[in-house]
């Protein structure tokens, strides 16, 4: 029987991710002593609330509400309580007290990122973070370790499954997007309030993060562009089928040069287009997926659960092994580099396609003149498809100019753009807007993954 | 300017992955040191032909045949030359002289592995291996520190680009076998002589590294279960298709109980049909993907290129960025262990699902005597499907014992399994092909990821 020398292990939070984590640290201490080279002792369990003892299968006495006692005499700190204040405190005295610290905290480090690195790196102690980014699937290590010899050009991720649950039900099965929410807020995909899902504020988050580990930069949040998935209906999720799109919320994070020449990132979240043939249109339900280009590597994807307790508290677990591997051996730790200083680049610099639905007066000449509106603002149309607004009205009524629809009808026609700068497509809408011949922009979504 | 200490490298080898990494180290040294927190010296390019200085972008006077030379005086040692000797000994050597080495080298990992693991752990050496299963794909990592802290139940990997290429094509052109690897063959996907991948053992080999890392033991090249695509024609390819199924070649590691009880595991390579709706199903062209079922994380897929120069060198750069902060920060690194006693099986223990396909006479109750020899060998069908053999037999004809068919005609049945060990069905099988109404057993497949 091999002796270890014990690590002291403090958890704090014991919600859905933090009871799994102690009762996997609990029942396979032997092996992962093995793997860690090191006993992992968990010595407490810190609580907010002490009636929060409802974990009947944990021993009652590792819970206290002194957090700051506990941290003070551990080696390795858990931090799963969620939230700013009191976790970011929490993590700085752990950090000044020599302890690694890992941490599936999201919020806080999309918030509070550059404050903890820094931090971490004077005191020579390591943040693990592996949980706070598409729960279980090891996306952080390799994009901190892996691909430190290349060079990230693009990340595509959905990274949030409760709006990717959505969307696939609704392109899957024909739901509508409240019938969807209503089969997710069910099943626990989502919470009694959606707000931070559906409106694209977790995303945004881990794009904060995924970006600022690629580029070694650092994306305050609130550079990060927001749209979410509220406004998408059934029907901009049918057209996009009919076309060979599906419609999935993305991550994006992007190397991109500003309009004066000079480099920048973009990170952001949105509604897109993807090719039914891209990897990622293949993630179904509430699972996750990162799609990384790189220079060298060229297009890789990692696939898994993005949430569940027993799956990112794996991902924790990862994470206790790699700081206790590192208590071990001593020295500082792989430093994070996040010291580049890359411009984050607000939307309208971004270029990509776009797909754009306009509600037009159905009579001669209406295709010429909104093509017109394109062409002058130096966006070229690749596809023009016309939905059919009544069923005998047909592409043809427009584009051949021969067959004049009646006074008053409608047309509704879908205009797939070459690439083209964001700036250059909102003056187009812009200009569509206000032209008489159109009597609506319905729909504007970004095309990505071509 | 910060100035960084330098640590010495030396290239073995001088083929695609290797002028590659030597253009990368050259090129991007400031990046490379930022990242790695140590400077990056190319010292010298070992190859065994002086003539071998065809890459006019390399400088002429790296390029030495003394390897030894070039191992006595490196920190870190690249070994991309391939094959088992003098690989081996060249291997031997850094590690002894204190060098962490990288390589790539899935022949010599999968043959040599156990010694080579053995003696970097006793000198405190690091073995590094991302670039020797699946390319550019960041797989070792994952299962060595992500993953650490779960239990990984099974592995599923395509991970040879040749027959996933050629299967692909079959499958989605409708091109013969032949067809497909002349075109593989043509666009360098496969080599003149196409034995290593067409008979899996490339995928062997990666089998066994991927069992050994997974399972914390050491699988030995010849235990691996191996079975190649020779054999598979379109005709099977399209049968799958109408039966939802798709044909991979797969690199199976699993854990299972020996007929005795005892934990076992088994690792091996064979034509499996998987479900449509499997993430490896989406995998196409000469992509891989590792798809892995654990207990806490559930099921990951880690997706990208499994070849290539430029690809297969950024995993080698990523091994060489964490071997130069393991220099830095010293310490013994991680151990691998490899010491876990699990047997590894033979494949008459392993169970799983199958699909056989039979020609059996087309006459009244040949369904009822074939149900009957899966029957008695404990296999429980799960499904039957009549090929038509002549376009107006129905799997009525046989099922109900109606209409007999003319003396002499045939017809094709495919029969589904449940889950059956491989003895049982090979019993089967044997039997099937002694039965007077069975004309022939064309096919077995075994059916994965259900």
């Amino acid at each position: 029987m091999i002796e270890y020398r014990n690590l002291r292990v403090a958890l704090l939070g014991a919600g859905n991710v933090g009871a799994q984590v102690a009762s996997m640290l609990l029942e396979h201490g032997t092996e992962l002593a093995e793997r860690a080279g090191a006993g992992l002792e968990l010595v407490g369990i810190a609580v907010r609330d002490p009636r929060a003892k409802r974990h009947a299968e944990l021993p009652s006495e590792l819970f206290t509400t002194d957090a700051e006692q506990l941290i003070a005499g551990a080696d390795i700190v858990i931090e799963l309580m969620g939230g700013l204040e009191p976790a970011r405190s929490h993590i700085l005295h752990a950090l000044n007290s020599g302890a690694d610290v890992i941490t599936g905290n999201k919020a806080l480090l999309a918030t509070h990122g550059a404050e903890l690195f820094e931090t971490a790196e004077q005191v020579g102690a390591q943040l693990y973070y592996e949980a706070a980014v598409a729960g279980a699937i090891p996306i952080i290590r390799p994009l901190r370790e892996s691909l430190a010899g290349d060079h990230i050009t693009r990340i595509m991720g959905i990274v949030n499954g409760t709006t990717n649950f959505i969307l696939d039900r609704m392109s899957r099965l024909g739901e509508t997007q409240e019938q969807a929410l209503a089969v997710a807020t069910e099943l626990g995909y989502a919470e009694a309030d959606p707000t931070a899902d559906v409106d694209g504020f977790d995303a945004a988050q881990k794009a904060a993060i995924l970006a600022g580990l690629a580029f070694h930069t650092n994306v305050p949040l609130e550079s990060v562009y927001r749209e979410g998935i509220r406004g998408i209906t059934l029907e901009q999720v049918e057209s996009a089928a009919r076309a060979g799109h599906v419609l999935k919320l993305l991550a994006i994070c992007e190397r991109i040069e500003a309009a004066d020449g000079s480099e920048g990132v973009s990170a952001r979240v949105y509604p897109a287009l993807i090719p039914d043939s891209h990897p990622l249109a293949a993630v179904h339900g509430a699972k996750n997926a990162v799609f990384i280009e790189a220079d060298a590597a060229g297009d890789l994807m990692f696939y898994g659960a993005g949430a569940g307790g027993r799956e990112t508290a794996s991902a924790v677990l990862g994470d206790v092994v790699s700081a206790a591997r590192r208590h071990v051996i001593g020295g500082p730790g792989i430093a994070e580099s996040h010291g580049a200083t890359v411009t984050v680049l607000p939307i309208d610099q971004i270029v990509t396609r776009y797909s754009v639905r306009l509600r037009v007066n159905d009579r001669p000449g209406v295709l010429a003149t909104v093509a017109t509106v394109f062409a002058e603002h130096g966006v070229s149309v690749e596809t023009v498809e016309q939905t059919v607004a009544h069923p005998d009205a047909e592409l043809g009524d427009v584009l051949a100019d021969a067959v004049p629809g009646e006074s008053g009808s409608t047309a509704t026609l879908v205009i797939g753009t070459h690439r083209a700068a964001e700036a250059a497509l909102a003056a187009t809408v812009t200009a569509l807007a206000a032209n008489d011949a159109v009597r609506a922009v319905d729909s504007v979504l970004r095309v990505e993954g071509i």
